[in-house]
């Protein structure tokens, strides 16, 4: 028995529902895809939810799921996603936290939790607190959306088991403290971040405009959540396998590295309607060679869905096909190939919805069950039925000959 | 309503992936098999996933699942499944351990837990310390594979909460202690049997010989893992039937006994690709007249996979169909008949794999979904869906009429 390679390849909200202007049939029923179909023709087909029926799924907790980590588990400690988020590449040893720009008075009282949901400026903010050294931590802080930012604290002897500094009321500001012995320093470096950046944000600019404008300043930073990727553990460590991604966006990105895998940056593969895609392609066929899971995440479908343009979701398949025709035709028959979607970004509804997505295996031990169509509908009577996400490592594992036996 | 009687056929290992050399048919696709065919055409169908997506069961796993007992609550007292897969039948009373010979040095402290990896002149060790008796208790002990044994204690009052004799790791043996008072005596039973078979494995010949060849000598027996099979409860207890079973090989038939079932010896009945698949069939016509559940497992199909002979295993679909055939012409229309595998076993791979199993059941109170034939693909779109093998216990009791409600 050889054990075989595993190539996955997510259409990021390319899944849709019927469109009245296609005649009630969706962008992929509408399209022509011949690579897609004959993926589906010589392979399992079925439907699945990415997350659990009626779950909308964000992009950073359906890739969890496809990548086999329980996002109910995992998502606690949410600050490692938060960072991947933001495009700060985690490393091991790193202890990263949500954070919120607030308003404190005085006495370092809350009297914010937003800071007036602060929407312009927070770069500069942030610009002005990342870097700082906390002894031998450096901390580095960066801006999200809105009051949203993300601390990471980098250096030797961290562990994330410290409590929140973050109220979330409108009471004065906590001190972390330590869970375990361990994280005394941990706890002591983000009580010295919070102490100094509020120094450094209570004099800046941005915020002497917004008292100014009749603003609340956002002069504090508030850390909760933490985390650390340690506490994931990589898919190396639990299935055995070298992972690569191919992705041009930054939260999925993250969490690609957040879960071990080879990220490399690929010229030209930016995420947008413009994407590449004969330079994924490509990368993909050449990860394969070094790796035994390859991921590719192609963004323009999930795009088209949040603007809700049907036209363009339609050309999305046909563009994503033409890739995926290349792609397979230099492809080893023994690999296994997954095609499918991390959620469904309909036109009709501009957002992520709770609408399963389609799901094909071809190659390596994957039965081959008369669907002939990869499409939301045409897929619904094949032989992998209705399965979740977190079902997808374990089939592919089991297809590629990668399951161990449980029992004698 | 009349409860109706349930009859489930297990085709060890038949369920496979397509076949090149069978034109991409799997053996059950390629073989002529009218009598099967007829039962998925009277009733419904669908895939089995035994154990769970992408789970390789084993035999003892699979079959635990398939009578409704969930493998990863009671696969961990695992020395009554162990027990049982070396054909020792045991009693409700009984404590049966997992046990490793190993290596110990004068002060009793462990140098190898697997005695080399022993592989020849177990028997002989066992046959030295089998029947001891530790005061009135009795101890059973039998060979397993390699280095591995399998210890049985039978006698009044035992109990198996103990802790474990093995310490794991190349540490000094531990001393066997009662969880609960009640296991008091058992304890001092494994300590006793630990101390008297270390003194009799001492200065037995075949450790002699090892000595003077270098080799580590296996001079002392660890038991963990005690169980007994009143933890399990038997299929009478759980759901008010009284079952039997047909099976040829020993792990599979202790399985049956452990769940409390009938099984008899059936002349001919051998578990190997000569068994007499007449007699089979007659045995579970007979039994039927006085069980409410009749199990049988047919083992050739399981072989010829292993063996990676797919002509064989044609064969062997014919062989099975030839016999369900007799089997059903004198069978009562209102039996619950189920037909299944316990897990796949392809002739590409040589081993078990994670590969879904079909599954069909008609009579009694079956609906009939349009399905025509059993194979791996055909039933893939049956009205069953895809179910787990926990699932199919309360399927076929439904079927049969034998549920209870659960409410008004």
């Amino acid at each position: 028995m050889s054990q075989k390679k595993i190539l996955l390849i997510v259409c990021d909200g390319l899944s849709d529902r019927p469109v009245r202007e296609l005649d009630r049939k969706t962008p992929l029923q509408a399209a022509r895809k011949p690579a897609m179909d004959a993926l589906a023709r010589h392979g399992v087909s079925g439907l699945m939810d990415v997350i659990g029926h009626g779950i909308v799924p964000g992009s950073d907790t359906a890739h969890l799921a496809l990548f086999g980590y329980d996002p109910y588990k995992v998502y606690t400690g949410r600050g490692p996603i938060e960072a991947a988020g933001t495009g700060i590449e985690l490393h091991r040893e790193d202890v990263a936290f949500r954070c919120n720009f607030a308003t404190v008075d005085g006495s370092m009282r809350v009297v914010d939790r937003r800071a007036g949901r602060i929407k312009k400026g927070t770069s500069e903010l942030a610009g002005a607190v990342t870097g700082m050294r906390l002894g031998d931590v450096t901390a580095i802080f960066k801006e999200s959306s809105e009051h949203r930012g993300v601390l990471v604290l980098r250096g030797e002897g961290l562990d994330h088991r410290v409590t929140d500094v973050d109220p979330h009321h409108e009471e004065v500001i906590l001190e972390s403290r330590p869970i375990v012995p361990e994280a005394a320093k941990t706890a002591q470096a983000v009580n010295e971040f919070v102490q100094r950046s509020h120094e450094v944000l209570l004099s800046h600019p941005i915020n002497e405009q917004r008292v100014k404008d009749g603003l609340p300043p956002a002069n504090a930073i508030l850390p909760r959540g933490a985390g650390s990727t340690r506490e994931l553990g990589t898919m190396k460590e639990r299935y055995g396998i070298d992972c690569a991604a191919v992705a041009g966006v930054n939260l999925v990105k993250g969490i690609c590295r957040m879960v071990g895998m080879h990220v490399p940056e690929i010229p030209g593969a930016t995420g947008g309607l413009d994407t590449d895609y004969r330079a994924k392609g490509e990368a993909a066929l050449r990860l394969l060679e070094s790796n035994d899971f390859v991921f590719v995440n192609i963004k323009a479908g999930d795009i088209a869905g949040h603007d809700g343009d049907y036209r363009t979701k339609v050309r999305v398949v046909e563009n994503i096909d033409a890739m995926l025709g290349l792609l397979l035709k230099d492809l080893h028959e023994e690999v296994v190939v997954a095609l499918t979607c991390d959620h469904s970004t309909p036109v009709s509804v501009k957002d992520h919805s709770a609408d399963p997505v389609p799901i094909t295996v071809s190659g390596g031990g994957a039965r081959v069950d008369g669907i002939k169509e990869f499409d939301e509908v045409s897929v619904a009577g094949g032989a992998l039925g209705r399965i979740r996400g977190m079902d997808l490592m374990p089939i592919l594992l089991g297809m590629a000959d990668r399951a161990s036996k449980f029992g004698a």
